[in-house]
């Protein structure tokens, strides 16, 4: 038997999250069955989608479950296996987060390839769920072409971030990011290699990005939604493209929001607007992984990471994420 | 010398247009210069885009010049030539309108096929631009499969009316339109083939297409805005697809309008909203006549005309169109 340490979601949050939202308990575990492994996590994710899956609303992902363990990206390393596909050391990328260990069926798993320069953290931000999403939403959704004039809001976290510089390295002739500080505005510019970034702060998102993009945009990705929406709309060349991936502006509030006030320009500029999930996007993780994965092992791309030790520390990682406490992704390392 | 008796546009409209807003005149025609036809036009549409055209401002389109023939839309007899390709007597579809006469490019006119069944006007309405943009917003924009769920407002329109068709005719599962009175609802159910209908007026759009299209839609086929939209996003299936091609709720608006108040559903459903405009889809036109002119030759497809006659009268005819006072198509029969 395996002990793993795990947390439990005890309280559906009102508002923030509390420590009394969480149980942290041990739970004894049996040897993994045929056809499955035993994991030893090494890192586990906290992300924001998270929050909204703690209330018990219909979504497209369904609530997580009262007394029962959090689920979310982690990777760690195979301490038994049953299946031949994968062997006792590997490292895998699974979705059984928020415990110490985990038996789990091993076609749920993802192997990770072993990448020089590549930490295995990364695989939970930049080559994990918000990298592919960042991936698949630019290339795919917003049908990303070299030349074009990217906007993307959220500039500074995991998503945006891997956004803006995926874009300058396929190709984009501009790429513009919005965030919500002076000190983010300045990493975008000076580290991560945007063109332009602005604080959304400091005035109407729509004239700062009119100063930012004076030629227009083709490519607009939506992390934060409301006057970033319109604004992008407004800017947007004929046939643009918009990928909305998040309306981070709109998660908190009480009253149904209303959208953009420009919405008769979709006609005459024959803009395309699509929602998007990552989920239906796994195929392109190989070549994602494989294209990101050099360049971040070549430094052409960069990452943040905001690391808290111990799963017992779980819950804080979580709630100092909602609180904005990190700089690019937060992880938990075991 | 031929005599082409021609409607100038005197003076931009404020509101609503009056007769003082254009002028007739007779202009004198030389014989075509080489590579150019001489048309003498048979019939002329007036269109709802027309209003837009006749306000100094910038759009998609260039305003109508003041003091100058109208153009638009034309179906005549070719009674000159001097380009081997389109010869004397045939019948062409060209864009010269509102005038009984016209030197053209001859590589700028369609000559038309002659079939059974089909009346020429047919050309400037439902195997012309209206039913293109029908045929290619359903088609292409909005990606229409059999088995779809469709619905679309202004459906007793010239546009409205043939997606409803088209979409009964490839075979969607439920066709749903909307319309605004109770003798065109009532026309959608008992001579189009609509499976339903509601009058907008008569209560919340989005309860009425709920009761309409209880188990969702999958393609929304926008000529209307506003409420509308915000009611199709809500009805919509995962994946869904909406098509705008208008916003007539917008166009008196003198103040910018809010969009819908439900745009965050557009991420968790992955839905992709896409204007468009008719000029990119021409490419569809031989593809669309065969197909649409074989379902009106063969009466499975139906249209309504309402025919002003005289070049004197189309004035007339457009500002009755702006009243609502057509039933389908509004056309100048010379």
């Amino acid at each position: 038997m395996t002990t793993s340490r795990e947390v439990q979601l005890a309280a559906r949050p009102q508002g923030e999250p509390q420590h009394s939202d969480f149980n942290v308990v041990n739970i004894e575990l049996a040897a993994p069955g045929q056809g499955q492994i035993q994991v030893r996590n090494l890192f586990l994710t906290v992300d924001p989608y998270m929050r909204g899956r703690m209330n018990d609303v219909k979504s497209y992902v369904p609530p997580f479950a009262l007394g029962e363990t959090m689920t979310g990206g982690a990777v760690g390393v195979v301490t038994h296996s049953e299946d031949a596909r994968v062997p006792v050391g590997a490292h895998v990328l699974h979705d059984q987060g928020w415990r110490t260990h985990a038996n789990i069926d091993a076609g749920r798993v993802k192997v990770l390839p072993e990448l020089d320069g590549v930490p295995l953290s990364a695989y939970l931000g930049v080559l994990g769920m918000p990298g592919l999403t960042a991936y698949a939403g630019l290339l795919r959704t917003a049908e990303f072409k070299p030349g074009d004039v990217v906007f993307v809001s959220g500039a500074a976290g995991a998503v945006g971030s891997a956004v803006g510089q995926i874009a300058r390295l396929k190709g984009a002739s501009r790429v513009i990011g919005s965030a919500g500080s002076a000190e983010k505005v300045a990493h975008l510019t000076g580290n991560l290699g945007f063109d332009a970034a602005f604080n959304y702060k400091d005035g109407p998102v729509g004239e700062q990005l009119r100063a930012a993009a004076p030629d227009g945009i083709d490519v607009y990705f939506d992390n934060v939604g409301g006057e970033h929406l319109e604004a992008a709309i407004s800017a947007m060349h004929s046939m643009g493209r918009i990928a909305i991936c998040g309306m981070i502006s709109q998660y908190n509030s009480t009253e149904p929001t209303p959208g953009p006030r420009n919405m008769v320009q979709i006609i005459g500029k024959q803009l395309t607007v699509r929602g998007f999930l990552v989920t239906p996007h796994y195929d392109l993780f190989d070549t994602f992984a494989q294209e990101v994965g050099g360049w971040i092992a070549s430094g052409q791309m960069k990452f943040d990471e905001t690391v808290v030790e111990g799963i017992d520390r779980t819950p804080e990682a979580f709630m100092g994420l909602l609180k904005g406490q990190n700089t690019g992704k937060m992880i938990v390392k075991l």
